[in-house]
């Protein structure tokens, strides 16, 4: 069975979710999205996803049009007969914005990445607007390109500063003994998982820091990890070639909680 | 009749030059491009863009496919009847890359923007890759709408050190007595059009000089003006709306040479 997309409310094969390259909304690439999980037909934290989406469209003002999200997604559910994926949202903004629903198979990782940690390179960089969801993604593009060269799973970006502030589609967390550093909100995307880690640590006992850890901090030996929508919480185990120690029960104790959630 | 476009090659009709939401590529803007002027049915310039779409590619790390341009850009004028044009090349990379050519009328300005100067606004933010025409323009696009906003024919980009480095699609000079001032050539995009104009400035006597002007020069009286393939050079009249000094000959010396050296 072919696959179907949104777009703007229609349903329409997959194959035509196109955009004119003449447009200069696309050209300059004026656009927000959103990747949602479908968790047996159950749409995860869609009003999470939908109030960033809101608000990533905002800061660049972009005008959303009003859409019944809930309904549009549910006649693609329908259509292809869904019961687990992920989904992207995509809107281009400008005169005659066009939005877009399409999906893909659920991203799930091995069970080894959880039980081993995955590795991660570092990248010099700073995102445009961070804290917004736009599709301005070369950078983030280059830094995963790299860090795939270099075998690993994710980049983290690093700021003129030194600090590690966020992975390209994750955030980025350190433990120091019962305290969970992270960055500041300002610096990084509002990842709708990170909202679930965050509670997740003060459900365990941690004490939430915003601050950035930095580069030296890297290699002190504290139990590291990444979270997005499709990882949950992802124990890091190594950075730029160099072993990492890692806690990876610890890490497990957010992965299970933020599951958890996602049900609820 | 309707315009044609070129996709890998193939003359198409330029509603279908479109490309799917669903790729990566097209979704992290991995891509780069060139805007040319067609004048009388020839192509200004072809050798300095291409060399510069070659330059932006191997920056990103993007593969071009090998394609005959003049072949392709000449099948378009001639399917079209065009004689004036301003034609774009984009390509997109990853495993298939998808190379454009698309084209819009000639873009050009009234001659009283020549003769009284335009009116540009000042903007906070830094290109990502600036000497790259990548397709990563948010910044940029949304530099220019805050211009149109205060109605501004451009904007400036100001970098963290509140150096004016260049336009959002224009590079910038000042006229200091018998200098130019003009950005550093690893902080902008090394324009077509401004290879001609420090070309030019040496022919009209003046020593160039790679320092950009501070955000504080911008009000000291000296003569400033910006230049792109479309504008050859424009003066600048008006800086965040303030009334700016400007010799108005002095920048139409360039502009002469720059439009003379096209026909070339």
């Amino acid at each position: 069975m072919s696959r179907h997309a949104i777009e703007n409310g229609s349903l329409i094969p997959e194959t035509e979710a196109r955009v004119p390259v003449t447009l200069r909304e696309v050209q300059s690439n004026f656009s927000v999205y959103e990747a949602l999980r479908v968790v047996r037909r159950h749409i995860v934290h869609l009003d999470d996803h939908l109030a960033r989406l809101e608000y990533s469209a905002s800061q660049i003002g972009l005008v959303l049009p009003h859409c019944p999200w809930q309904e549009w997604i549910d006649r693609l559910i329908e259509a292809d007969g869904l019961v687990d994926a992920t989904m992207r949202i995509l809107v281009y903004g400008g005169p005659t914005p066009m939005v877009f629903i399409t999906w893909q198979e659920l991203l799930s990782y091995p069970d080894d990445y959880y039980r081993k940690g995955v590795a991660v390179t570092t990248y010099h960089g700073e995102r445009f607007l961070p804290t917004c969801k736009t599709s301005n993604l070369l950078l983030s593009y280059l830094a995963l390109e790299d860090a795939h060269r270099r075998n690993a799973f994710e980049a983290l970006l690093v700021d003129r500063n030194g600090k590690v502030l966020e992975g390209t589609r994750s955030n980025f967390y350190m433990l120091d003994g019962r305290k969970l550093l992270t960055a500041p909100d300002e610096l990084v995307l509002g990842g709708v998982t990170r909202i679930s880690v965050l509670r997740a640590a003060r459900e365990l006992g941690y004490e939430v820091v915003k601050e950035a850890p930095s580069l030296d901090d890297l290699s002190k030996g504290m139990t590291m990890f990444i979270s997005s929508t499709s990882m949950a919480a992802m124990p890091v185990s190594n950075v730029d070639g160099r072993t990492a120690e890692c806690d990876i029960e610890a890490v497990l104790s957010f992965t299970r909680l933020v599951r958890q959630w996602e049900c609820d």
